[in-house]
């Protein structure tokens, strides 16, 4: 099961329904953060997503978007957290980052390394990788992409057992590629086992216009987050300051063919009438949901 | 009114019913934030106080009591503010100040100045003044006093009537101390007005050791704000911390005659049962009660 978990769904600033940027990722045995807006620590302790962070993955430097780390990584500290952390962002925001970091923190008992990035590097996992992608947002700013590695193809039990391979370790080692010897014959995986499958894909904007780059790493996703800060009644001010309207993130999600869509980032205006941005996202792309603080939504594996 | 409000109440880190440090302090026209952790501005959203400070005052430069600076000054500028703001803390503590309030933020439409202050400072405002004072706390530490200048002496209107004074700008002038001539006769303040009446008193410790210097500088105040981190089974833990207990604030609030004592600052394992804090504390001191967040305290003026 792959877990997002929304802690802030606010543009620039709070409200007082909605933080500003956070979102927790679970996967099997791997916690990730995206965006540490100030007050995320607290976000994580409301919805109970816990602080098990290996990695966090920041779209930009602007102060709605990391001022969170100094508080949460003291809390970690405090918490007698060991294991290293690692902070990833834009390589022109690793200063930044860096002096965040150590921002009214005496000393951390854990390591805490700040790395950049730049896009098309990939951050590898067990059984999955972090991309890091080009977005438009006026400064220097990256989407991420969680994609997992492709899924062993099916294996066919019945196809298996007419072959007079017995239930046990033969039938793993066929799974995974490995011809196994059966009464003299030789039975080969492409005789039970069928293609690899995809694996799942979740891809977050951060804040960006509309951009070709989202388009083509989300395509085919389980799941695009996309930055959606305004209503086409704002259209312009979307441009203006180099963030997306419902319908643009929309558009996106449909162009990219992605299986569901969530708008985040929205502007205090929307805070407590959020619909609006739904309906016009909906007429575009009917799978389309507004983020709420706390929300989380489960990706199960494909059929 | 003096108006005092609690926008959060936890030692170090926050729980989900607790932020960390920030109070809201209304005077008249003035409005000061003491402290300003982590997530201030979205409290202040939440409780309704405002957002009309015009000083802040840091106690010290622990994360917990300065870290939502940059968020909060970002909003600010995000509300089309364009008075200035100055925040003070201690001397050591103004380039870490400095470097807070630049953070994540490209630009500012306000000036903001940051201050150092030390032992003895005094910050004049319309009829009152913030007087700076050490703590001790194992850094560089203020606490602070809000002093109000001595009001003027009770107005005996029935005297004045018995004396000839018609109602009206007489008895404002005579008052405020001028003589005046009624029926060509002079009429002298003290004939009307009684002596001069001290001023209200507000003092916060921000986190401290029990200290003479706090007993001193609250001495008669209406209201002490201490640090209260620990109960009396953690004696050990608060002196080791350059914290206080509960019954440690209540003694020095015993010893200031003040007139309210309030506890704050606690420790997350109280978060959730800050009664026996409460109760350890009346033991030594009984107009003492714990701080929750959005407590709101008003000080009249005293008969």
């Amino acid at each position: 099961m792959i877990r997002v978990r929304f802690l802030g769904t606010a543009a620039s600033r709070p409200t007082v329904g909605r933080n500003v940027s956070g979102i927790a990722v679970q996967r099997e045995g791997d916690s990730i953060l995206l965006d540490c807006g100030e007050g995320t620590q607290r976000q994580i302790m409301r919805f109970g997503s816990g602080f098990s962070f290996s990695h966090i993955f920041i779209t930009h430097g602007h102060a709605d978007h990391f001022l969170g780390l100094p508080g949460l990584l003291r809390t970690m500290g405090l918490q007698g957290r060991e294991e290293p952390m690692t902070i990833h962002g834009p390589g022109a925001t690793v200063e930044l980052l860096r002096t965040a970091v150590r921002m009214g923190i005496e000393r951390l008992a854990f390591p805490v390394e700040v790395r950049g990035l730049r896009h098309g590097d990939r951050i590898g996992f067990d059984g999955w990788a972090m991309h890091a992608y080009d977005v438009d947002h006026g400064v220097p700013a990256l989407g991420y992409a969680l994609v997992e590695e492709l899924r062993l193809g099916r294996f066919d039990v019945e196809m298996a057992r007419r072959l007079g391979v017995p239930e046990g370790p033969l039938f793993g080692r066929l799974h995974r590629g490995e011809a196994v010897e059966v009464d003299g014959r030789t039975i080969t995986p492409d005789e039970v086992v069928g293609p690899r499958r995809p694996g799942r894909k979740v891809v977050y904007t951060g804040d960006t216009r509309p951009a070709r780059t989202t388009a083509e790493m989300a395509m085919g996703a389980d799941l695009l987050i996309h930055d959606a800060t305004f209503g086409q009644e704002e259209k312009k001010r979307a441009w203006e300051t180099r963030h997306s309207t419902a319908a643009e993130a929309a558009q996106v999600a449909a162009r990219a063919k992605v299986k569901r869509l969530v708008l985040t980032h929205l502007s205090a205006r929307y805070a407590d009438s959020p619909k609006v941005l739904e309906e016009q996202a909906r007429a575009i792309f009917p799978a389309s949901v507004v983020a709420r603080d706390g929300l989380e939504i489960e990706i199960g594996y494909r059929a």
